[in-house]
């Protein structure tokens, strides 16, 4: 709920994904530097993010449109931290891509 | 990760959203019905869900076309919970119906 969406259409990366507890060397670094890097690239609207006592994360990037999700997947520095997170870093991950198509929401605190 | 997934498109909805803290009653028991319901409805594939310290959850519900999140979101016992929520449970909620285009993943323990 921390950035305001446009209305839809608009794009969500949908991540679930468990860290390989033994094996982190330089995870803490490069997760930090693609958060910094991935928040300046074009389109780039915010993201949702939780994770669970098991380690399990889920996250929901959230993009203007397709071609700048396509973008940041090919950016080199982002290239390199994908082949060393399936080399290295994670047990598991499951990344869909989606259109939003609508979208509505509630707060108590914006009712009179 | 607790399912298998369609070859894309399908359609998830993202649910971001925190509970009052201070008016749950009758909360506990309308989860656990709408869980089961939710689970039995045509088009039901499955979710992700996590809650965070702060009561924070962030869900997603898998879902085989949009015509089964808008039968379900028409179901009148569902309606009936959406109303309670609007009225006591809920401090906010996001909702967003997305369709999935295109998904991958990754499980180390799939590697020879």
């Amino acid at each position: 709920m921390a950035f305001t969406r446009p209305e839809p259409p608009y794009y969500a990366v949908i991540i679930s994904s468990k860290l390989d507890a033994g094996n982190l060397d330089g995870y803490a670094a490069m997760d930090k530097r693609m958060g910094e890097l991935g928040r300046e690239q074009p389109g780039y609207l915010g993201r949702e993010s939780l994770t669970g006592a098991d380690g399990r994360d889920l996250t929901v990037l959230y993009y203007r449109d397709a071609e700048s999700i396509s973008a940041w997947k090919q950016h080199p520095e982002h290239l390199e931290a994908q082949r060393l997170g399936r080399d290295q870093w994670y047990a598991d991950y499951h990344i869909e891509v989606a259109r939003v198509e609508r979208a509505y929401g509630f707060n108590r605190s914006n009712l009179t």
